[in-house]
């Protein structure tokens, strides 16, 4: 029999009737004659109150006990699942992280997931039960429980999913599907039918916010097929998957904008072996994340170089750089807190020219000035200021045409 | 190093406030040489909370999903509980009754401990640290988390301080201690020094509150000297033993009162051999608790039986009693839900003459109708009308003179 793994996030499981809504889901499922394993988030704003609780006992609480409290949340909302499905006739069973012996490194609060006892779930499938299992937690080799950190029910549900090698892994949540691009800005995003891994984890890191990149990373490692779809509409949302051949004829297949971002530029650096190395280093030390690391050589001898970090880090990253001037020498450093990046991405960019020209033209057309630019293989950054933007995510939306379904572009032009 | 170990009822931990309180109580042991380990209970109305999530998704839910989402209000306790101690500058550790191997037989809501491993928390002692455990669960065989029903955290207690040697088991509660008596009908009710195990197993299952049997059982099982005292308040409170030599001089130790009961009398049964059994088997298929049983022969051929059962029991015993008429044959059925149970504990009792006689005698002069008689080793009870209880029950008291502390009676007459 196929198996399928659905998972619902705290808003679909926020309350009772909620939680009725995601049962049915699963009883059309099985109703379809698939096995299903349910994977479930804490409900609604429980994991923030918890955290509240906590804070309020100790402002700098120990991970470990985090964890073994945070935990709670969605072993709470599984039991009352299968509770649910009891009601409507359905057999069911709630395990924890633990129960399943999902086994995780010891690194509390973003622990990373090592094995899973597969055959604990295909035993109780094979029962005829359904199983639903609390997301986002496992144990490691001492028992003690671990949290594996942002998007971890995510991630639980596509490891599942590989481990019980289910057809399919659907991530119910709020949006129906993955747009390519955001249309709260984008009033006319179109939604895709489908992305491969590699480009949802680059909108993923961009900040489209529908799934964390590390579940997509699990799911592209593992070769689980994961469909994102509406927890509140029956409609058919995306799926995440292999690149196939249909989608090198997408040149670029979403666009995103960032905007909590900041750039630090530093001017006339001593372009010789090492330094950039010594930068990176305070910058590491200071715990301060990079994103983007642009640099140009402005004379044998002198460098510029930009890197681009989360605003909430300018102020420790200014510090460093201070640092750094003593260490390296240069000539101005300057911060920029009005910038923001948008990106447009596809693996269709690999094999087509033009795509940069295309993408520059459209800023330029709606006289948009580009600070800096930064590509990867299925990727093209600019930095914009923050007050062109949206403006510039429409130009270039409208320019790789993003309103409309991936298979109707270019045939209008 | 001596090891004790505290437990904290759901009222004592209820808000941020009172875990520091708590964990002030801990913190003073540790100061005085002692290695700690708490039990605690889920935060005051959260089982409740809870309980009405289940209950809104499902009217009758499976008892194994009921334990395994109750469970979660003692994990987020222990958890909260050592971050508080963290704050205070102390080191501590939660663990689960899973965590522990608290191991149970596999009876969902009302499980029965079968082994802890000791090592576990001997480990986390001997390195320092201060240990929480989450009171009233266990795991069976196959790592279902079970629960232990009413009582459960007293037990969890108990039993962790005996697979430990604690040198002793505290039971922080609401109330002080063990009254002679309950103070909010007899007002100068005393407050006990100490208190044999059996008759605080009398008093607890008469209903006097203050503890479950099971956990009073498992500490006489084990030899625990239980220790109940107020959590808010710095005295002493009432130690829980074996008996001790001065006990015996103390004829009657406390007297309750018990209000929630019917009685059914059976007139006129044949007193054949079998007939009783049959009687009782009737009511335990109906799963009708049976308290007291009392059977008075009427002539060579007929007896009369009465039975005490909890009110809520009634409607199902009478049912179970027209069975029983068809079967066994008897003359006539009485049933009262208007009476009251009047009892004396003590374990002094069986050595002396004349307490069966003080106690009635003061019924007698308070007017006060006697119902039925019963007995057992260190326990006159009488049953009267409901509306005389409560006078009845101070008659008792000042009688044994319940009002003084036990080494101050019969010094004033």
């Amino acid at each position: 029999m196929a198996i399928l793994v659905q998972k619902f996030g705290g808003t679909s499981v926020a309350d009772a009737e909620k939680i009725r809504r995601a049962a049915g889901r699963v009883i059309e499922a099985v109703k379809k004659g698939y096995q299903v394993v349910v994977v479930a988030s804490a409900r609604g704003h429980q994991t923030d109150e918890l955290i509240a609780d906590a804070l309020e006992l100790n402002p700098n609480p120990s991970k470990r006990e985090m964890d073994q409290l945070l935990s709670t949340g969605e072993q709470q909302t599984v039991s009352l699942f299968a509770m649910a499905l009891h009601a409507m006739g359905y057999d069911a069973i709630s395990f924890t992280g633990g129960q399943i012996r999902m086994l995780t490194d010891g690194v509390y609060t973003k622990a990373r997931i090592m094995s899973i006892d597969a055959s604990r779930i295909h035993k109780q499938l094979d029962s005829g039960k359904i199983v639903t299992v609390a997301g986002f937690q496992g144990i490691d080799e001492n028992e003690n429980i671990t949290t594996l950190g942002r998007g971890g029910s995510d991630t639980t549900a596509v490891a599942i999913a590989a481990a019980l090698k289910a057809e399919e892994c659907e991530i119910y949540t709020d949006v129906d599907g993955v747009y390519t691009t955001d249309p709260r800005i984008f009033k006319k995003a179109a939604k895709m039918k489908q992305i491969s891994y590699d480009e949802m984890l680059e909108l993923a890191s961009l900040g489209a916010g529908v799934m964390h990149s590390r579940s997509i990373e699990f799911g592209k490692k593992y070769n689980v097929k994961i469909h994102v779809r509406s927890s509140s509409e029956q409609t058919e949302g995306t799926i995440i998957t292999h690149e196939v051949p249909q989608m090198e004829g997408v040149v670029v297949s979403g666009a995103t904008i960032q905007k909590d971002m900041a750039k630090i530029t530093l001017i006339g650096v001593d372009n010789k072996p090492g330094n950039a190395a010594k930068i990176f280093a305070h910058l590491a030390r200071a715990k301060v994340v990079v994103n983007d690391i642009i640099q140009t050589e402005v004379s044998g001898a002198k460098a510029n170089l930009s890197f681009t970090i989360g605003i909430s880090d300018l102020p420790t990253a200014k510090e460093a750089v201070e640092e750094i001037k003593k260490e390296v020498g240069c000539e101005k450093v300057l911060a920029r807190d009005d910038i923001a990046e948008i990106s447009a991405v596809g693996v269709g960019m690999r094999n087509h020219y033009g795509v940069a020209e295309k993408l520059f033209g459209s800023l330029a057309n709606a006289k948009i000035n580009i600070d800096a630019i930064t590509t990867s293989e299925i990727r093209i950054s600019c930095i914009v200021d923050k007050k062109d933007a949206e403006r510039g995510l429409e130009a270039v939306c409208t320019a790789f045409e993003l309103d409309k379904p991936a298979e109707k572009r270019g045939k209008t032009k």
